[in-house]
């Protein structure tokens, strides 16, 4: 597509996306240099980020117009991006039915399927005809989100079925609407978790689907760009939270450096702390390690590969919850998977640890006369450690969705260092079982 | 919605969604109770791994009228995940032109847009009218993927613009089409990574884009639920190679357990060699633990910490670079900040560190009459191994990139692993530097 744009034949989406296209610093001038109304048609395509840094250089009587000219759910993702009082700021510019409208739409709980509708679809009567139905999308169209799909209520607004908009052009003019009804479609419930919301647009492949309340009357409809937006939104976060890092949605560049350090600081912080531990407990084997200094080379490998054993596991879990694959009562047969898992994963590396002892000691004395003693050692606490990182890493994300808490945050640093602690302890205990006697 | 389907009546969606939700026994025996002509319409709605297992089953003939049936882009997403001999055999069942366009979509490389796209648009010429266009939507629109969007070429072929199809219900019958052409686009190539089609779809929120050669000609379009469904593999394949797990997109659940072990094996043996340089590193060091035995207690603090820090930096990197938020070029900005940060970082957790040691040394006699400067030790390591880890951390995933490899292969146990080896010497080679003289 050609970068240069051709201002009075350009498309809203176009104008966005040359913006957008500017480095950040020229964004706004870029924006202010447009005729109004194209301005107007255009912020809506601009993205939250490029939104609240546009609204907040702007005179209000501006921003008043800009905001109603928006879409309504596009314009409650905005206000509830900024802060409370801004917010409600903004919401005295709006007209009195579309701040009842935003301040309702605010109303429900985020993350809910209510925070990403618009009110903006067709609705039609099944006594209509198609001729009907064509005349009145010529009429009413215009402002609509979406005239994809077309939905039909009855007279005290319950949804009875959807239509796409080719079967009225599939159809002839005089043919009435309930004819080819089928009665039958997909809905959200307005209290569903967005996450719900995500697997159903991607189990029936919709364009949009509509949003019902208990009693089944149509409040919404939500479409399939907020659906992409929201569900690369929860993908980022997650993988964030995977990493440590405290979730943004920022892009990484547009990050202030102290606003990454913020995100980054608690997390660390909370490790350091969990780590500590290793040296407290440490300190009860001091005697182990000062008889057998061997002992403290293996630590860093044995610990580590329990957490990374953890991290395998954490990840998988976290994952199929976050796509439905893996529900909570799942419970004992994922614990049985694990434990099998772990036990072959674990001997696997507890015999290349065995083997690589028995390997060096062939060719050097520094493992001592009691090299095979500590290769057994290495091989059964590999098979420990591996083992319980596996069930634990497994195990954590499933007791914290359990608790109330988001099973991303056990993030592969925080298994790995809960697996860090409790490796260690396996590990000298195995020790002094083994070279009791011997080396202790 | 009920769950009690009145088969007559139930659109193909609600078929294959009712045989999505039997358990995986019962699936194949929900679908060949179908009447084939509902089973048949239902099929390209099961999603893959159904659709493999189905037709693993079924007699050649049925296979051949099930291929038949499907869309273009969905048989080749089918075909692709097939082993490559079931694949040719399964061509076969194609007439001539199926068959020819099934390898023709499969001659772009994977995961190149080429692979996404669906011959099944509707294109017009600009010099139609609006009862032309919808004429013609009647007659040809039945089988085609998506009517939401229109295209029309030139003679050539040539892309020359798009509408949505509310536009020709929006202007009278006898309106030219040229007359409310704009002859502005968004285009895909199709040799484009499906990576840039996610960001474009999310950034022009369209139902469909279309996809051009090099000439503009039109080839196909890609529609936004073949976007979502590549959109959220890729975030699973990156959510769990940033676990350190070989990505895969069957669910948990279905995995069985040797292919389970099998996923997360590899990483964990190359992790383990790797971390095994941590035991050949601190041989050197034996002296010096053997001397002073304290300095095996902070060892796990000390690398984890690093590690810790890694993990988020190339984390944070990673994911910036899949929404094509961060470019290679932005290497010198990105390093800049990330020392910046590991700065600050390192020196929070060494203050902390420091006071830990102040502390309890304040009430026990554990660290000697050194432990000012043990804890001198600990502070200045913490600020080289948490620096050094930020560092490598975000370096890592844009080295891999530069050297052509995934840069999600940097997961956050890789990253933790490099650092061990290389914070354990920083460790070491300070206490050697700060202690000399009086411990060592």
């Amino acid at each position: 597509m050609s970068k240069l744009l051709l201002l009075h034949s350009a498309t809203p989406q176009q104008i966005a996306g040359h913006i957008l296209d500017q480095p950040k610093g020229l964004q706004l001038s870029s924006f202010n240099a447009l005729p109004f109304d194209k301005a107007i048609d255009a912020f809506q395509y601009l993205g939250i980020r490029t939104q609240k840094a546009i609204l907040s250089a702007l005179p209000p009587e501006s921003v008043a117009r800009i905001l109603h000219m928006m879409a309504p759910d596009d314009r409650t993702s905005l206000l509830q991006e900024l802060p409370e009082d801004i917010c409600l700021q903004l919401l005295k510019y709006l007209s009195p039915p579309e701040r009842a409208l935003s301040i309702k739409l605010l109303g429900y709980s985020e993350g809910s399927v209510g925070r990403l509708m618009t009110p903006d679809y067709i609705a039609i009567r099944l006594d209509w005809t198609v001729k009907d139905v064509l005349d009145y999308i010529r009429v009413k169209g215009k402002d609509k989100e979406t005239i994809n799909v077309v939905y039909a209520v009855d007279q005290e607004g319950v949804l009875v079925d959807d239509f796409r908009i080719r079967q009225f052009l599939l159809h002839p003019l005089d043919c009435q609407v309930k004819t080819f009804a089928d009665h039958h479609f997909i809905a959200l419930h307005v209290d569903d978790d967005e996450s719900d919301a995500i697997n159903t647009f991607r189990k029936y492949e919709r364009v949009a689907l509509p949003v019902v309340d208990s009693k089944n009357v149509l409040l919404g409809i939500v479409t399939f760009d907020d659906i992409l937006h929201v569900s690369t939104e929860n993908a980022t976060e997650d993988f964030q939270m995977l990493g440590g890092v405290e979730s943004f949605n920022e892009p990484y560049m547009e990050m202030p450096l102290l606003g990454l350090v913020r995100k980054r600081i608690g997390w660390l912080v909370v490790l350091f702390f969990g780590e500590m531990l290793t040296a407290s407990a440490m300190g009860y084997f001091q005697d182990e390690i000062a008889k057998a200094v061997v002992l403290a080379l293996f630590l860093p490998l044995i610990i580590s590969s329990g957490g990374n054993a953890g991290s395998q596991a954490s990840t998988l879990i976290i994952r199929a919850m976050a796509l439905g694959e893996v529900k909570l009562k799942d419970v004992w047969r994922i614990l049985r998977r694990e434990l099998l898992s772990g036990l072959l994963l674990g001997v696997s590396l507890g015999a290349i640890g065995f083997f690589r002892v028995t390997l060096w000691s062939a060719f050097s004395p520094m493992y001592g006369v009691h090299w095979l003693l500590i290769a057994l050692t290495i091989f059964l606490s590999l098979i420990g450690v591996v083992l319980w990182g596996t069930v634990s890493g497994a195990m954590l994300p499933l007791i914290l969705r359990r608790l109330g808490f988001d099973p991303a945050a056990s993030s592969a640093p925080f298994v790995a260092t809960i697996v860090d602690v409790t490796g260690l302890i396996i590990y000298f205990t195995v020790a002094f079982v083994v070279l009791k006697g011997t080396l202790l």
